[in-house]
Order: C-alpha cells, then sequence, then structure tokens
C-alpha cells in the first residue's frame, strides 16, 4: 500500500542513493522501504512529492513547538530575508533572543549561541573542564547529546560497544557512562572517578534514548553529588528547553543546574545551539578579559552563529509562546496526557503489553518484551519489540495518514488538535483489530 | 571618531555584554572599542543600527559571493519558508542541491549534509580514521577547521601552546601538525608517524591563518605522499568550495583528494557544512548497509541536516552562479587582482615594506616586521606589525565606510564594482598620506 502510495519518493530514493551514502543525510531519516520525500509542509501537515498529507508527530525533530511555518515566524522571515541572512558580525536581534532566553530560564546568567546541539554540547562540557580542571565527563547510557566526538559513547544498544568505526579508541578514556534512573549504582560509579570528574551532563528526559522522564530523585541525587565535589551539573535540554514549560526543565524540578544546552525550539524552526549558565562559569570563554590561550576556552567559531535569521525566527518563536504560555502548555500538555492515557488504555484493552512513556507534549509506545516490565533505561527500550513499534509506526504512517518517525517519540505541536489525537487513537484501534502489529515479516 | 559615529551600537554592545561572555557569540566578531551592531544588509553594504553604512568585504565570513540577500536566492526563499523550514526528513531540494556539488566536484562521488564546517571536517577525519583503520590525523600549523575538539591543535599562535583550556591534554596524541608550504620538513614529520596516519586535512587556501595559497608543489607533494601510504588526502574547502571556480580548487590544481569538506557558499548564506568523496570512502557512514557498530562510520546526527530552506538558497545560488559562472568568477577574480596589484603598489610607493596575500576574489594585506620577508607561514603572519593592521582596517571602517574584520582576509563578491576597488584604493592613500598606520597608540 505504502508503495502503491509513493511511486515519486520511490524514484527520488532511488535518485538519492546515488548522491547520499544510503540515500539520506542523516541516519534515523531511513526507513524500510524507503522514505517519503516531503515536498512541502505547514502547521501540522507534511506533504510528499506524491500529494499524501500527513498529520506531523515527528515535527522537525521535536523543535517545530508551533507546528511548521508558523504565520508568526513566516511573517517575521519574510522582511528578514531580504535584509540580511547573514550579516558575520553583531546584531540587535540576538540580543533580543538572549534576553529572552535569560528571563526564561534562570541558569542562563550569561550564554553563547552557536548553530546545532552537537555543537552546544560539545562546548558545555569543554566549559566544565576548563573551571574545574578536571578532566572526566560523565553522561548516561542512552543519552544521546549529538555526534561530537567527546560524547559519543554508551548512545546505541549494545552500549558498551564502540559507537561505530573511525574512532581512536581512546575517546572513552574521560567519559564515565552511568545507568539511567538508577542512582544507587550512578553514585559508585561517580565515586570511582569523582578526583578528576569535570561535570555530569545528562537529559531530563532521555530524548532519543525513547522518551523517559528521569526520576526527580535521580536528577535531585546527581545535582547534589555535584554541588558536593566541585563537579558542574550540566543538563541538556535540547529538547525540554521550552517544550514542558516557558523555561527549562530544570526549573519546574528545582534544580540548579551549572550549565543549560538548549537548542531545537529556541531556534524557532531554525539552526540553532546554545549553552548557558552561571556568569561566573561562562565567562572562561569571554575572549575579551581572556586575552591568552593558557586562560580562555575557546567556544564558538562558526560562520552562521547568531544569523539573523534564525535569531529572528527564534525571538518571534518565544515572543509568541511567553505572550501564551499558559494557554500553549496547558494545551499541549493536555493532549499529551490524553495521547498516553489513551494509547495505554487501548493497548491494555487488546492485550497488549506495552507501555506509553513520555511528559508533558512528548510521549513514545513501547512493546514490553524480554522480561521488561516496566520502562526505566534505554536499556530496556532496546529489549523491546521494535518491530512490532516498526509496524505501528508504519501502519499509522502508511494506512492513515500518520507521521512518527519510526522508533522515536512523538511531539504535539499548538497546531494539534483533541480531534488529531482521537484519530490517532481510532487508526490505533484499527490497527490492533488487524493483528498486523504481531506479524512476524514486515 | 568611531564612537561619535556609533553611540546606538556602544549602548547595544553595554547591554550585550550582559548576556553573552565579551558581547558576542564568535569570538572574532568582537573588536575595540566596541563592534557596530547590524541593523540590515543588502548586495555590498552592511547598516549599522546609527545609520552608517559599510561597503562589506568581510561577506558573511566570506559566504556571500552574490552578496547580501541577492534577489535569485531571496526570490526562492520567499516561498520556501511559508512551506516549511525543517522537515526533518527527506526532500528533493537535498538531491538537486547535492547533484549540483557532484557534477561540479569529481571527487564528489557521494556526499553528506551537516550543519556546520566545524561538523563536516570532524566527520571527514572520522571517516578517515574509519576506512583506514588508523588513528593519527595530520593538520598544517595555522590550518583552521573550525572549533571542534579534535581539530583544535596549533590554530592560534603561540601554535604549540594548547588552544586555550577545557581539552583534557590528550587530543594531540593523535594531531600532527607540519608546516604550511614547507614539503621537505612536512614529509620528514610525516615519516615519523605513517604507520599511523589515517590522513592528511589541509585548505588549499589558508584562509583564517591569513590568505595563504598553497604552493601547488606542496600540495602535489602531500597528494603524492598519501597515495603511497595508504593515507586519506583531504582538502577542506570551506572556504575555497566555488570561491576560486564553479567546483574545487583541487580541479584546478589537477589535484585527486579522497574526500573534500564544504560548507559557506554553499549554503547559500544559510548554516551548512559538507563531507563529499570517492564513493568506497563515503560508503563507510552507510547506515542502510552497514547495520552494525563494528562497521559503520556514525556521521551526520544534526536536527538542521539537509533543511529545505539551506538547500533552497545553496541551489538558488549555485544554479545562478553555474549558469553565469565565465562572467562571474571573471569578475570577481579580476577585482582580485586588481586590490591585490593596487594596494602592493600603493604601499609600495609610501614606502611600507607590505605583502598583499591572496588568490581571485580573496586578499589579506601584511605588514612586514620582525624579519619576515616574505609570508609563507601562518607563523610568518603571526610575526607581522598586527598592529597596523588593526589601524589600517579600523580606519578603513571609521572613516570611510569600508568594512574589513580586523585582522581577517577580504572577499569580493559579485556585488562589488570596480570603483569600490578604486574607492579602497584611495581611503587607502588617505589613511598613508595622513601617517595613522605608523602611529604607535590605537
Amino acid at each position: 500500500m505504502y508503495k502503491k502510495k509513493t511511486p515519486k519518493s520511490r524514484n527520488s530514493y532511488n535518485d538519492s542513493v546515488k548522491i547520499f551514502p544510503g540515500g539520506i543525510s542523516h541516519n534515523i531519516r531511513f526507513f524500510r522501504p524507503y522514505p517519503f520525500f516531503v515536498k512541502k509542509a505547514k502547521d501540522k501537515h507534511l506533504f510528499d512529492i506524491d500529494g499524501n498529507r500527513y498529520v506531523d508527530y515527528w515535527m522537525g525533530h521535536w523543535a517545530l513547538i508551533l507546528g511548521h511555518s508558523p504565520n508568526v515566524v513566516v511573517n517575521k522571515l519574510d522582511s528578514q530575508i531580504r535584509h540580511g541572512t547573514l550579516y558575520g558580525t553583531v546584531n540587535d536581534t540576538s540580543i533580543k533572543l538572549g534576553e529572552s532566553i535569560k528571563k526564561a530560564i534562570p541558569t542562563s546568567e550569561l550564554l553563547r549561541f552557536c548553530t546545532t546541539g552537537s555543537e552546544a554540547t560539545m562546548y558545555a562540557i569543554r566549559i566544565a573542564r576548563a573551571v574545574t580542571k578536571k578532566r572526566i565527563i560523565c553522561k548516561t547510557i542512552g543519552g544521546w547529546h549529538g555526534f561530537n566526538t567527546d560524547l559519543m559513547q554508551s548512545v546505541n544498544y549494545p552500549f558498551e560497544v564502540d559507537e561505530g568505526v573511525g574512532m581512536t579508541g581512546r575517546e572513552g578514556d574521560f567519559v564515565e557512562s552511568i545507568p539511567f534512573n538508577d542512582l544507587e549504582r550512578s553514585i559508585k560509579l561517580l565515586d570511582s572517578v569523582k578526583d578528576d570528574l569535570a561535570c555530569i551532563i545528562l537529559e531530563p528526559v532521555l530524548g532519543g534514548g525513547g522518551c523517559i522522564p528521569a526520576d526527580i530523585n535521580y536528577l535531585k541525587g546527581l545535582e547534589e553529588y555535584c554541588k558536593r565535589n566541585n563537579i558542574l551539573f550540566i543538563l541538556d535540554e535540547i529538547v525540554t528547553g521550552f517544550r514542558l514549560n516557558f523555561g527549562s526543565a530544570s526549573s519546574s524540578y528545582r534544580l540548579d543546574p551549572d550549565l543549560i544546552t538548549l537548542g531545537k525550539i529556541v531556534g524557532g524552526g531554525l539552526p540553532i545551539g546554545v549553552v548557558c549558565g552561571k556568569k561566573e562559569i561562562m565567562q572562561v570563554a569571554n575572549p575579551v578579559e581572556n586575552k591568552y590561550k593558557e586562560r580562555i576556552c575557546y567556544i564558538g567559531g562558526g560562520t552562521f552563529s547568531s544569523n539573523p535569521l534564525t535569531m529572528t525566527a527564534g525571538y518571534a518563536t518565544l515572543d509568541y509562546i511567553g505572550k501564551n504560555r499558559k494557554t500553549i502548555y496547558n494545551k499541549i500538555n493536555k493532549l499529551g496526557d490524553m495521547a498516553r492515557n489513551g494509547l495505554t488504555r487501548l493497548f491494555s484493552d487488546y492485550g497488549l503489553r506495552t507501555q506509553v512513556t513520555g511528559i508533558g507534549s512528548v510521549f513514545h509506545t513501547h512493546f514490553l518484551s524480554n522480561g521488561v516490565n516496566e520502562i526505566k533505561s534505554a536499556n530496556d527500550v532496546a529489549l523491546c519489540d521494535n518491530q512490532a513499534l516498526t509496524r505501528y509506526h508504519f501502519s499509522l504512517m502508511a494506512k492513515y495518514g500518520i507521521f512518527f518517525l519510526p522508533h522515536k517519540m512523538g511531539a504535539i505541536s499548538v497546531v494539534h488538535s483533541e480531534r488529531d489525537i482521537r484519530n490517532l487513537m481510532n487508526a490505533t484501534e484499527t490497527i490492533l483489530e488487524s493483528d498486523i502489529l504481531m506479524e512476524k515479516k514486515d
């Protein structure tokens, strides 16, 4: 059925493999038999080149909290594209976006813009090493902080195996991986390296690792450990920043991280990464005050950092969300609850052992198997029945025009409605009735 | 005079230091007493928030070969911003831009888009390590490949000192730095590590390091050395790609690199990085064919890779340049010659020992001193009279509205004219007559 509906995409994919290894520029964007090629996107919809329309829950890697090309952003970009896309110098729009972030996130006493999330996390740990004069980085197993060399450890299952070929094999010497949501075992591992431990970096909600919120006690325990031992506590909020509330997840959890990384939503649909943090820490990256190599932490670079298009889109987005924060977060968080509760009930009604994880407007379905009774870690996620998940996501897409990037969590945006969630439920129920999830072939 | 003309920029800078360490998001964008804040840019001009206009030779970190917001790009972005800025999935515009690059650059049998140049060089060396199964990376002293951790060695003077704080101190274990344009000494150093040498990466024209073209024999010598010893030869053409001709510098030099990195121009003024190379090499990054961690080289990631805005701007740019390549490169290369020859003569007439380096449409003035008689390396550049250069660039900006980012090379775009170059000459001559370059205070 998918193949029948997407002949042009098949042709495009055949062209694409002649240009890109595997036909893609981002590994997770491939799925079998071939991904559909998008022609345009607006609000909640993706339109492919064959004329099919999809209700999108992937939403630009979860970045598009206002949906695709929202008018509040388009109206501002409309002028900015005519007046420069890349000044290569300082500009007032950076100040406006910077101030918006500062106001919303207490940790953000000073910040720096870069162009991607991978850059932001790389710079954050560099700052941590610089101010603590220690070397080891701690991350969680299954934690995803982009493909920078420093953090390419314990990302994908099997977590103990090197993250692919092309590394020196020595990168892991300065990275300690701890089990997500297991404070006791984590502390034991931390104790073994704490004299040389520069920072702990983790996501408040494991994103790429399977949409698993961290236990508040886990976060608080790690934070306390950091404060006691001169270790920086870094929250990677590239996904959660402005996703769960107007600001950082750290605020709602009453955490006090030293550094926070942002991306996605704050770029308003354009490329961005942000490192923000306490003033005395961030100043190590100040090139005006630290003139000599012995003192400065070089972060930044980046032809495109603070470019006026991103700054404009990001500011338009935060400005709009800020003014409508109550309505927006009430709505999307409620839809998130509706999706999680509804799907959980539905799968249970049909006798399937699943767990729908998530928080606020992000959610993800796991088909429990291999002795996993509760999803607490990326390891649990890896042991689930991922073939069933593939069939589920694929059926939603191919038969019902509902798009989740296969195996990835979904994100609800302000353009989604209760009706969309009901449609998702109805489609899921029809799929459950057809028994397709239990088939053993794709 | 500058302060009188830029009171609003001074205020903005004062605001900016409360948000960003040093008031900036990219170290080189700061200059004393404070940088002017750009309000808009069009064609060859930057307009600051105080109403001053500058003829721009910085041109978005040399990315804007068609000038700021060229109509051919704006017209396409105008539609694209309404139809999605971030699909998060595959799209035909990526194919169009990919095909354009493939056609123009023989090395580019397969390619991958990422979002910044720093990412592109990081992925290129990861691929080199993956396919050679060797670990050491060779770069040139003063070579600038972005702020990724892997290549943060021997970038800034003094080159033997670590690139700032915040590294583990072990990154250099797998990086060998060779003297630019000195083949004999380079080969000796390479010989000492060749059994574990994965690649040599260098710029055909040292960009950030001072606008110094590599000798063709140097490039050919390194390439031959690589071919003989199972080492990948990587040209970082983030600056030179589509800058000197319609394609890569490697083609005009009749080089045959294994991998090339691109950025800047190919993004049409939006964020981009590209790794391209020989098919059998690039396939190591193919996630469809290499399913297991033991075989795949993970590159990519990147929420924003292949985003439709960048793809649209890049394709519009290459399409336009391709159709008008003869006119465009003839024009900008001729203006480059005019600038280099005119400035050289002028400084010589006034008895100043300078060298105006460059090639095609990029050029840079060096005030020779400290026994340096000819600019052959980044070390020579560092020993020049950089205070004189500061005064020269600052005077051009403050008095004549001609903008070079202080200490950085200039780039001519198709929107510049002979008259602009004559104006640059005239301004330079007036500055020379005023003796300001020889003053010992800023």
